[in-house]
């Protein structure tokens, strides 16, 4: 939303963020619950410069409001639904029932609330909460253009051998040795964009992306540890951060974007000495992890068609 | 460590916190290896008043050599073993090898790294970090007296059924409704306190505590949950916080006590209404997640010989 | 609350924690607004042994009756008054309406809101957030005796000089040089307990703790800075934390007792070279700051009547 | 650095975040001290795609020599700097230094120690650490073309009153009722952009954009304020976020576009009742405070001649 006022150019959006729900469904066939808990932060791009300009909020749609139709939409899913489709209805809502909104954006995390089993069966209500986080970001026009990413947060993965990092430049500032056995560590955050590019085209299966999450979840992890046995070496974060985004390329045909972060979480080998003792002599088995500083390594993979 | 001095009382404890280590297994037969990430916290009791009063640090132990310290010993473990251990040798470490030192007392949290399975099969060298955190705290006096704790931080559990509160106190403050149906979630902080009053007679056995965490993890959560098809009834966080510590008693002969806390984290039910419109009615379907603010319950249960 | 029960020792305890209050008073004739914002926990020590052991909810007093009763308390507070008092008040309340309650726990964080100035003339009804935080806990029992200790929290000092550490123990696990110029940084967290032993002794002088809580503040920074152009030297994190633990004793005679934890955020020197390149030679200019890991000092002075 | 590979489109950068650098200065002359913390976040744009792709890291500058440089370079500043210049002269001699690199970014976030006075009088080497942060970020090509912004995070500003909302949407959404008085919270996260597009442009004089820095602040606070005695009426975040804004490229030439996000902190009227008590009257007194959720709003102001 760009306009030109006061010989300045302004842009704006408004919205409410941190918006806490949690949808529980019965299935009252077989006892089944199910619970999704969802932070949902929502931005409108809309006609309301007077707001800004003039004190006049005829225009407003206020951010209360706008929390309170989280509540009313997360009523009428009287059906089990994805992060990805409860983030369009949404947005849907607000193109289509206020004029002066021209887009929103919907983004939210969901709480990995995960059903627990006791002695290997699973329980009918009974969750426990796990670890990375599922995210999702649409951005809905009052046409119906769409932009759709999904992406994880906080899936942290180590393996303790087969990675190195040789053949690097080396130069006045260089002090890290060249080595071909490490532990490689990270906290990835994924992106990844969906090809759909209406709210009128996207699949109608319904938990469609809720499965397309695990299978890039698949994807990425099976890439960074390899096989069970042999594993896979990594020449560098670089390189196995490239195999990663590849992989969800090649198994996920209508993702037509990846971007990984994948900061390196270094373990530092430890040596200590003083002139009379060896304190610790490192070989290959106590280390000294630190995540400040860390190698910071990201970038993105898209089909040729695709903008990201 | 009370010392009568400038005619006050002073009690002082010096240490290093938040340091952390790795220490990686390899098992050259079937080349699986084992990891475990530790942060450690040591505090000394010592003579060193000089050093508070008088500038003399003569009886100082630095709390960089603490540091060192720590991967001196890590070094030291050839064989995998489990925080508590740990916690126990360094502990004797400083009580042994400093003549000033009357007490050390050394807490670690361990990383939740969990091996992953890929098809299955579970990866020699790969780990992903879980979420809820063993925690421990060894005492340990110079004489060889030992106070040793474990616990768990973070497991968050929560039953879209079966719990209620009802019968409560109601006076001119009260707002609360009755209720037989609602969400019930915590995140629980656990600690248990071990029998064993001596570094001399705790079990020889390899893993022993890590064996013991993983009962009481499990005695905490099927008394949280119940049988998966029929749950349990809730009548209050404070009724299902008492079964569950009961039950880490009932289940381990050599736990003496157990402390729970146990933060009702609300899902309150969403009603949303204006003069001319029912926005949301609630049943038992659309809630409102918060932690702030938070029922705080917590209770202590210990066998009649110990002492807390 | 220690009960027998089921051959166990049980001891228990409940309450609201993170209830946020914000309390605005006017001042009609100059116009000038005061505003206090408030985050308070209270925890009731009561017999309702019953809810635990049987489901029998009779005796508790619910977590959301609580909350309730600290906005209607603060309500009640009809002229300003310090964060002190109305704990106190809060904790007489609980002890006194209710029959089973024995004794009452109320800890309040006050948050920094301070008045700002425009051009060095004071905003009447401006405020803006600060940095250390002004704490307090007040435990009142039915009787009416009171154990009252305020804090502060975040109070994070630094000196560029002045400051060594020499003469302590060299062992074999000792790397870390003699200095006598360093850069000191502690972040202290500082609590201490007030000599009124009862809810009828406080003093009656309007916003009477907020004052002490100054000149507490004015105690400890004055004795870490030392004279604006001299300074103090400061042999050790002991050495010093001990000289600002008996400034407060001696300055502020209703107070029996401080405690004060000054964990040492530790700025390293930084020297680097290859074997071709001195990349940084340290000449007292460049530091790596650091708080993982960090040392841990923490201790309690006490006039000798007291008990911590 | 847009690469096509495998028939990808392929984007990448890295780096390394977090590195945190301490810089003093001594004026021999009178004695004062002067100090920096710089937590310094580097990612370089460079041709290093057979890394990611072929494993070969010959083109690759090590993380571990990205932060090597950061202390190299914070040695070299013989005089006081601004962070802004800092961030100047690192991005300068990524770019320059190394031919694969064809441009850097660098951000800081400065730690905010302020020097303390005792007595009314400045302490030459005593600092206290104060609440919002200076932060900058700037671009730098090969060819020297310079994007430089710097920001303010964590300026939290509050007025009691002169704040209201009305005469927005209202439809079958809206609860929220009209006001004329409220309290205004906002945690305001600002950035500016200097209208300086070259390296080789930006003014001399020393410690140029840490005044810079202070104008921007005082700009955005007094517009929020106002007269201390009559303040300024706020009909809304928005309207008071673009006060705000216009006033920074009013007052300071050399700025080319402010971007502020302004979330409404929202301190809720407390009414509180039961159907025999009316437990709390709002009269613009008690205040329930949260930041979950709050509104968002965000919006950037630019001179015609700027492109953000």
């Amino acid at each position: 939303m760009a306009d030109e006022v006061d010989d300045f150019n302004f842009e704006q959006r408004h919205g409410k963020s941190r918006v806490r729900v949690a949808r529980v469904w019965r299935n009252n066939k077989d006892g089944r619950h199910f619970i999704v808990e969802w932070n949902v932060s929502i931005s409108l791009l809309s006609d309301c410069l007077a707001a800004y300009v003039r004190g006049d909020n005829s225009n407003i749609v206020a951010t209360d409001t706008i929390k309170n139709t989280v509540y009313a939409k997360a009523k009428e899913c009287s059906e089990q639904l994805s992060v990805e489709e409860f983030a369009i209805e949404l947005a849907k809502h607000f193109t289509s029932f206020y004029q002066q909104v021209h887009a929103a954006i919907v983004k939210i995390v969901e709480k990995p609330w995960e059903r627990v089993s006791i002695d290997g069966q699973e329980h009918e209500h009974g969750f426990k909460l796990g670890s990375e986080k599922h995210t999702t970001e649409a951005t809905v026009k009052k046409s119906g253009a769409l932009t759709l990413t999904s992406g994880i947060e906080g899936l942290t993965l180590l393996k303790t051998t087969k990675s190195g990092f040789e053949g690097f430049v080396r130069d006045k500032y260089t002090i890290l040795p060249e080595t071909r056995e490490r532990i490689l560590a990270t906290e990835v955050t994924a992106s990844w964009r969906y090809s759909y590019e209406s709210v009128f085209s996207t699949p109608r299966k319904p938990l469609y992306f809720s499965e397309r999450y695990l299978d890039v979840k698949r994807a990425l992890t099976e890439t960074f540890y390899g096989h069970p046995k042999e594993g896979v070496y990594s020449a560098s974060v670089q390189s196995t951060l490239y195999d990663m985004a590849k992989s969800v390329l090649n198994r996920i045909p209508d993702i037509s974007s990846v971007q990984l972060k994948m900061p390196n979480l270094h373990f530092l080998p430890v040596n200590m000495s003083n002139k009379d003792n060896n304190i610790v002599k490192f070989e290959d088995d106590v280390y000294l992890p630190t995540d400040e500083p860390h190698g910071s390594i990201e970038a993105s993979l898209s089909r040729f068609w695709s903008k990201l």
